[in-house]
């Protein structure tokens, strides 16, 4: 367990690995979510309701993106930036593109 | 079969049953991509090529969803303007509010 | 001015030009926002207080644009729908491009 | 002019004075782009032709915010993360919840 100090430093950081396995159930109750979704659809289920549940899927995948991106920052582009240089420069450039891919996806 | 005539009238519509089997079928693959991607995180792969696979799962639920929305403006909602009155209103709120969800989502 | 019956069928429609008039006036306003935007940066200001003023900028150009195409659902696309065949099937495929455009932009 | 280290470092940061004029100028360009919506739609035009200008309005509102963002993270984020500590943890939340809101709007 971290010390007080440490803690108040990382709030968002205590345990990265109980953060990263609720990413991964949040993306199988995604996956849950689109199976969901194809048996509406096979049942021919109201259109508007099936509507509602693929922005709701899109909106959970989003989610799990920006947590991830977050998490990306905190690590690996923080990291890079303190090597500096070229490795700097090429990490914000991808952060900056796979950015520009959420937003416009 | 349909008519030569009917057949030019409804041009996307040919065969609704085989435009619906194929939206099933893209819901199946978003399903596996979803999969694929709880496993590029519990592989710890890099988080860019993670983020690069749910902006593509996130753009073919988007499609999916903009093909759903054709078929029910189509339809459904192409049936209610013909009932028209209280009906249509109710309808075109309905359609409105669902993309307004699908947009923000 | 319409009869209660009539208003009663169309709650959403009593004055369009009223409805078009706030349209327009939502669109000044995003005009001013957009050109205070551009101050913010002449000024070099907190880059996160200039994207916080983007995201609202943005926001509000789509609030205009489901408004805009809700109001085209109920008069242009139900007109069509209600001439039928190959103009209605043409003004559903574009009302279906500019939601797509809508929606991935 | 920089020396050839310099620039091999900060290969998209050359001029910043000279980016910065260009974002300046993109703005200006969006907001004569929304004045023409405005007209458009005092003018009656049809509703999908002012949709359309609407998206390419909103797609360059997000291409400036992206550029922006890119500029954020190569200056002030890079700074907090050699900074360290509660600075960086700060700084990283700030730019997550500002990608969050661009993602969202």
């Amino acid at each position: 367990m971290p010390s007080k100090a440490a803690a108040s430093q990382h709030v968002h950081d205590e345990d990265p690995a109980a953060a990263h396995r609720q990413l991964v159930n949040r993306l199988r109750r995604i996956e849950g979510q689109v199976r969901g979704i194809a048996r509406m659809l096979e049942q021919d289920e109201y259109c508007i309701d099936t509507l509602t549940q693929i922005s709701a899927a899109s909106g959970a995948l989003q989610g799990v993106a920006l947590a991830l991106l977050e998490d990306h920052m905190r690590h690996c582009l923080a990291e890079a930036v303190r090597i500096g240089g070229v490795v700097e420069e090429a990490k914000i450039k991808e952060a900056s593109d796979a950015i520009a891919r959420l937003v416009r996806s």
